[in-house]
């Protein structure tokens, strides 16, 4: 997605440094996926294996002085989980973004991640829907591919913020595919705009969460 | 998507007894859902439990004279997918058949599951695009919404049966909410032809298969 195959993660004496997709490294990403010799090998790891890399990636990165560091997990509430909440909690993480898709079975799967965030006293800032219609780009008629509306009720049913509705778009698979960056490429695009909306609230949270800190 | 929320799994002196969504008994399900105190709670296991409770749901259900045992795993090559390849192992597992969506980085994860099974010498049986393709239901125009092609490149590449193509519908998503059974309701839908073309195909080649086997 961001046009990186084949780059290395390289040795340096304070850990490994990051990949940096951008000339004024404004962007550092780490995946095991660098580290593989082969794009196509399998990483056959047990639990053990990625709690491990979990922790090298936290700590022995040189992620220099960060604004942000975003963990993408896979769905689920298991190892992964479990050891990102476990090593990220000394440096208080601002909280967690839930994503699901419209329909009751991933809001349901969804529902159990909350549960899991409240269990381990992670502060969630949001839930977003992605994947919430689509908008035929023929004759621009709206169809709620995988039902609508699930995600609101489950912020709704936890009493967290909604973050709100990202919808389908051919625009942004084609996006990825390429290695563009979708946002800039499709500014009005009805998906990036949700996007945006998404970031400045997200964004304007955390500075009422600064203010409120010095204050 | 059984409509059998609420179900619950019995002990019998042989074992745990699956839930059977229909009078007739045609269908067993089991599923740690059923296990739950409360739906909505969160399994939070890492692999050991989950690796424990997989033998278990092969080994200690009473399964009873099965046509057919489908295991459905999460996407990767993790826990779940070494325990289920090592318990159904003695069990000769006809094999396994692999879902992706069009898109490359939906591929890219299914690719590194072929090379998994290839690993672990697991039969494949074929690949399968789901989410190909999404007809308006307004101007009945096709979009390709996540690429498109993605799952036969894949199968080709690997030199493994290439099942077929699922387009996205919104009536099953729909069905799948009521727990109504999509094939009977929406019997001429493009998709459920589809279903019905790639359960045709892997049914006729178990048929060549035990013709070959008796021959």
């Amino acid at each position: 997605m961001f046009d990186v195959e084949g780059h290395d993660v390289h040795q340096c004496p304070g850990g490994w440094v990051p990949v940096y997709p951008d000339q004024d490294q404004r962007l550092a990403l780490m995946s095991i996926g660098f580290l593989l010799q082969n794009r196509d090998d399998a990483v056959v790891w047990r639990g053990p294996k990625k709690n491990a890399m979990i922790k090298q990636f936290i700590g022995d990165v040189v992620w220099g002085d960060l604004d942000y560091l975003i963990i993408d997990t896979p769905p689920g509430t298991s190892d992964e989980h479990i050891s990102v909440v476990e090593n990220v909690r000394p440096y208080h993480p601002d909280g967690a973004v839930l994503v699901t898709t419209p329909q009751g079975v991933a809001v349901g799967d969804v529902r159990r991640e909350l549960t899991f965030c409240r269990k381990t006293k992670l502060p969630v800032l949001g839930v977003i829907e992605n994947m919430s219609g689509f908008v035929c780009p023929h004759c621009t008629e709206c169809t709620n591919v995988f039902s609508k509306g699930g995600g609101e009720a489950l912020a709704n049913q936890f009493n967290v913020p909604f973050l709100g509705c990202v919808p389908l778009d051919p625009q942004l698979t084609r996006s990825l595919e390429e290695g563009q960056r979708f946002v800039d490429a499709f500014p009005t695009s009805t998906t990036a705009q949700a996007i945006g909306r998404v970031t400045q609230t997200l964004l304007q949270r955390e500075e009422q969460q600064d203010d409120m800190d010095t204050s």
